[in-house]
């Protein structure tokens, strides 16, 4: 059937509005995609800056001790790095968060869309195969042998479009759902995001730490390799 | 006279003072280096992030008109991450021209310096050498063969000795001319990373602009490889 579809022959089973939803989930799929590895850099990049912050900071007190000529100048440097390092690491936590709930999102929640989507795609050139193979069946002269045949072809033509429909089905709700949970997490997420981000460009410690609590975002342990979030999620 | 020195023979001109002033300038050469060495990688790192805020950006902006049931929450991410991109490119301008400014007082104004003590130190190495020959000279008994040897080497002795302490005072004027120079740098390039950063993460652009302005700071055009800053300082 499959071979019959690629050069042009045979017929297909086509629901344009549910394919054109399942076009529209691929899509949103490779965008998001695009978020998360966009969001996984912007964590590296940072998490590398919050670094150098921190030896920088680390160097400022050390010669704010040691040059009493530029005593002041060392020493306020030293103290904005080290506010910088702290605030940082709030933003990294969020930021972690961010990137996990989206991971799970497309990895998991997607893919699971999209494997019912796969076994749809199968049934359906199934299903077609068998509605092939009965159309041609009903084309042949109707003696005994024959009516046998398009008996046997009638009921797995049935077979498999009980099995086409209910996959259908499954498709159809799972990607209700999947729309729904897509614009649940994705409002939570891009608005954390927003205000972790806002928060600590705009200097604000107080705001930075209460949105973490308002998302249960825990604060990652500076130096801890595996990030406790990626668990919790 | 570097052996004799080195195997604990013959005696060494010591001016305690001013090796110890040479010392703490090759300490806060190192020191600075660092500084360097940090300030540079954060550049390095803040690129980084800039460029890929700026596509964290773009991404966004398409999914928001993409989107209509999220179109808000990709909204105001777009918004944020292009406001920090404008202001971030401004960062790096600042943080570049306090690169180029420790870059320069190390590696011209210090190096002139260090320059000038290694010269100072191998004539101080000649003079203890033609010192200790008039010494030895000084010890053979006095015929006139003698006589006339010690005479050259007393010549040679004073030309030696003005040689040494024109160079002593040539090394303390430009120590002195040095650390004035370099409290000078300092304090105009701590200020300026001071306050171009805390303007920056406190989410300020005006005073971000204003530091920019206040310190003559050029915007490096988004893009350009070669900083202009570099040829500028």
């Amino acid at each position: 059937q499959m071979f019959s579809e690629r050069f042009g022959k045979g017929s297909r089973t086509v629901d344009l509005e549910l394919e054109a939803q399942i076009d529209v989930l691929r899509e949103t799929k490779n965008k998001y995609e695009t978020i998360l590895r966009l969001a996984t850099a912007l964590t590296s990049h940072f998490q590398s800056m919050v670094q150098t912050q921190q030896a920088l900071g680390d160097t400022f007190t050390e010669l704010s001790q040691k040059s009493p000529e530029l005593q002041d100048e060392f020493g306020y440097n030293a103290e904005t790095q080290k506010l910088l390092c702290r605030n940082g690491e709030a933003l990294l936590s969020a930021i972690g968060f961010f990137v996990s709930g989206i991971d799970t999102l497309i990895n998991k929640t997607m893919e699971d869309t999209l494997m019912t989507i796969k076994l749809y795609e199968n049934t359906r050139l199934e299903f077609d195969a068998y509605r092939s193979d009965l159309e041609e069946q009903s084309l042949n002269p109707r003696d005994g042998a024959a009516m046998v045949r398009i008996e046997m072809a009638q009921q797995d033509y049935q077979i498999h479009r009980d099995k086409y429909e209910r996959l259908r089905s499954d498709v159809t709700i799972k990607l209700k759902f999947l729309e729904e949970n897509k614009v649940k997490v994705m409002q939570k997420q891009l608005l954390l995001f927003h205000n972790a981000i806002s928060a600590y460009f705009a200097g604000n410690q107080e705001q930075l730490e209460q949105t973490l609590i308002q998302f249960n975002v825990k604060l990652k342990p500076p130096g801890a390799d595996k990030p406790s979030w990626l668990e919790e999620q």
